[in-house]
């Protein structure tokens, strides 16, 4: 259940480094560092290709069809920061379009990422302010009734909590825990190290069944060849 | 229910200028000067990105897997109409390619509408015939069954009448009916000549919270701040 | 019901010349061309729009959460193949990377047709390997069970042997089997002669329901002209 | 587009001794007697198995989360009534419960049909006051907006103007124009007369194959047999 | 890709008492006796609780809308049969009512499994005519279209072929192919025997962690206990 | 992010005598008596009609086709206790059926909440163990990878944490805070205590309109009757 009626103001970010550091490694390989975990569901797709960000969390709860928290929220944004919002029951209205995300931009917001619709994706795209969304839809909200701002939401089917990271990309949305985040960024690091020289080998036509040694445990578990 | 078997063909379009007028404002601003009414489902795609325009309606309503009507409502279409097909049961197949919209586009037709499939979208993107879809399709349909022509159709979920005009771009397609048209275009113009200095303002920094004057609003409404 | 733990490595494999011509017809006209059958289901989409091939297939199946089999059917593919995927229940998870699409790649595949997810497709663009999926995600999976490669498959609803024809475009994925090949290229590219001259009649704003003489069955089925 | 904010109290309903006789035929003899229209889409379930009713159409359209208008077109129903419910967006929420319930049967409602959901089934089924709807959602509304009372709106699908006819049964929900209720009934009846001695041939053995003299065509068109 | 307009009317059906023997073990128990494979999507749900059955697979391929090879396949029918009903393409029609079930019982089937829609389903419970279907819908169909009779097909994701087992309950619909009906009998049977015994050690309170000895390979795989 | 591999022993669970008061007042009532907050979503349906319970929550977290915790969790029920299971990725799977069901109910369990399938629904109906679930399937799961018990969990899009009271009937489920049961409890029974004359006066043919004194209101709102 969500409180109601209330903003925090004062949360724990996730240090900065470690927040920006992990957009490099994209959230496939962000995910697979924290155990294959954290990923919001994968409905959430960017509203265009090619963006790649991370950031800290700052969070929004807001109600159908209702975007009246979303100039609240714009006020606690710090530069740097991904806008999570969460909506108490499912809608697939147009939260959010180009004067918001002025703002958002001018506040120093990096993204939104949002279980709910968005709108103005041309001029959202030619600002390049990245978006992740269930979908897009012109249909526009009202604004009558207080949500919250920085409480913990569940978006998309994953629990954030103000101050994680989010990395996004068009692969999809990761949380990381503010308290894992450092831990997960060296983990992801030391996963990419790697990708270069396996790609290298891969290239040239060695396959993965003798790379990674994969044969003799095929043939433990029963695997037959038959010509 | 729908008449089937007929095709009206003198229908009362809404004025040119008018209609023509819409395509500027886009989908958002469109929807919005209506009151929030007249939107498609948003399940409504372009086949690709950029696409704005805006039409009168010529109708179509076609059976599950046929086409035949495609071929009665190009005759029916004039220079600046948008064709909205509309089918008697759910159906993904693809009702329509390159060969029909080389015929819509000799026609005068600037876009289709449809709740159901096309394909050629690679053509179609060449060519630049605009389409907004419930998806895509390589799926052919037969040719066996009569519809009708210019009829009021329910296409993703909207009443749509010949003669209204559709507006549409990437965040999605309005229906604005004929009555209501100078009307609406009146209205979103307005919306929209403020909108410039807002963006400045909101770029600038102010934030929406006191552009709108919302605070007063906000605290009534109960909203506390916590530190 | 699927045969586990086998690996087919002798599959007989649609002639290549057939196999390679099918590609530039495209998967609406190969689909008309076989009757309008063949086609996986409308959900399969293109990672990135332009990309059109055909190849032979070798299969693979696989379970939910795991690739394992992925590496066994690197091994098996020849060049000039496509990979068809099929998992033995639903699942959205990312079964497929850049480091697999690397060793695919090198092996000579074509395109990757699969009934789940994928990632790292911003790579995967990059490197210009198409894949055709139901999803995109960052979702991992574990190498744990055996599934088995080039048995007959179902994959998006549609029976997939080793050794038949992909087809796969922005428009969709259709499957063309070995038996039909040959008569399915005659049959299509028959189709395309013809379009050329089609497109240029409607062009010069000649009616289809002229062009292809529709008046009179349309009179026929009782279908009535109201001014 | 609706209309909004409007209330019709004076509507022509279909004659009463046809809307009633409706009900025993049932939603799929009915809709086959139109000729395969009229039917709402087929989500659109009823609450508890059983129930077949026929009544005429008062409608209200409501907004996403609130409903407040089912208030208003409580005082609109009449004895024989069904309430048609519209939402202007799509909302699961459950937006009737048992005190509406009862305020509608007191006024001698038949039924509900509503795009929406439901709440209190189990006293609804207990007081056998069906409901048609597209889901069972403990949600609750708000009454802040206002919509309208029979206007004509798109439920599910379909077109339904005040006045027509719904026919509902386990096998769906079926919307009868007033224009072409009375023509509906006698062909529903024809059909329906034609069903015992059918069902007697049938359940002696003899084939549909037969009873309908299906084999000519069936060869005609190409059927083969193999033994 | 289907054969299309063929009737196959010798099909080698499994032995009839390892058939009829499957329908007690059910479902869920059958599934695990072929290695958790066979299964049909979930979303195929029976038409009324309580039934479970098992007999031998004819199948039916349909197009979109068209149910006249329905009549064909009913003359394909011998005692102990279940019906399987494949689509070429999604469909949510209503294929079978009351009378094709009259004729299907008389011909001695035991159920349909189809992967579209059904209607008629308070009088096909009456008669206790079992269907598992995709969904309900009084929508009919016309018969315009050959498909075929006793060719293999993909019904709910699941390849089916002629003379297979088909085992439906609430839980579901597996298919036992032909060469494993004995084994997979006999593996169930096993199953089977050892549930009593579990069942009333779980019911007197002995845990599964202590009766199947998982505390060692939980701890291994290092599960803590937190107090 | 979830914590993996542990199991919390010790958790406290709301008051025994709030708990179980709240099944009394139903889903829809405590929903209304928390703020209109609380609801899982509403594809979570009862295997059987009529099942209405409360209890206190034990979580427990599971992975695709891996029901092994299943095991670990019953362990640490106690009497009056709901299951609340959630998946750390989306499955249709049926983790539960008849022997875990057994082992629950020894144990003191009132009811399973899932975001996933069961099986076995005809012998859980016989024993009336009620569980609410996305889906019913046959499907089996295996025994091989770590998850937690009583930690907070996303359980059908909404935070469950253990000690949390469950209140679930035919209308949904929803979960109340144990900070908030008994205020929810005594909101819930207030609410209640009006129903009664309330439905009364509206049986008695008062409109709500007036019980309520909306008119003013709606009048005000500028609603228009139309004669």
């Amino acid at each position: 259940m969500y409180e109601l009626g209330v903003v925090y103001r004062n949360i724990s970010r996730t240090d900065r480094a470690t927040a920006d550091a992990l957009a490099a490694l994209g959230s496939a390989t962000v995910h697979e560092a924290m155990g294959r975990v954290g990923l919001l569901k994968p409905y959430m797709r960017p509203i265009y290709a090619g963006a790649q960000v991370s950031g800290t969390v700052v969070t929004v709860l807001l109600h159908p069809g209702d975007n009246w928290m979303m100039h609240v929220v714009a006020e606690q944004i710090q530069p740097g920061d991904i806008v999570v919002a969460a909506i108490s029951a499912e809608c697939t209205d147009g939260y959010f379009g180009d004067l918001l995300a002025t703002s958002f931009q001018a506040r120093g917001a990096r993204a939104l990422v949002i279980d709910a619709g968005v709108r103005d994706v041309k001029t959202l795209t030619e600002m390049q302010f990245p978006v992740w969304s269930k979908c897009i839809s012109s249909k526009g909200t009202i604004k009558a009734t207080l949500g919250s701002v920085n409480i913990p939401v569940v978006c998309a089917g994953m629990m954030v909590t103000p101050g994680d990271v989010i990395v996004a990309d068009d692969d999809g949305v990761v949380c990381v825990p503010r308290a894992v985040a450092a831990k997960t960024l060296e983990a992801a690091q030391k996963r990419e190290a790697n990708e270069g020289a396996k790609r290298a080998k891969l290239a040239s036509g060695i396959l993965g069944l003798d790379m990674y040694d994969m044969r003799p445990a095929l043939e433990k578990a029963g695997l037959r060849y038959i010509d």
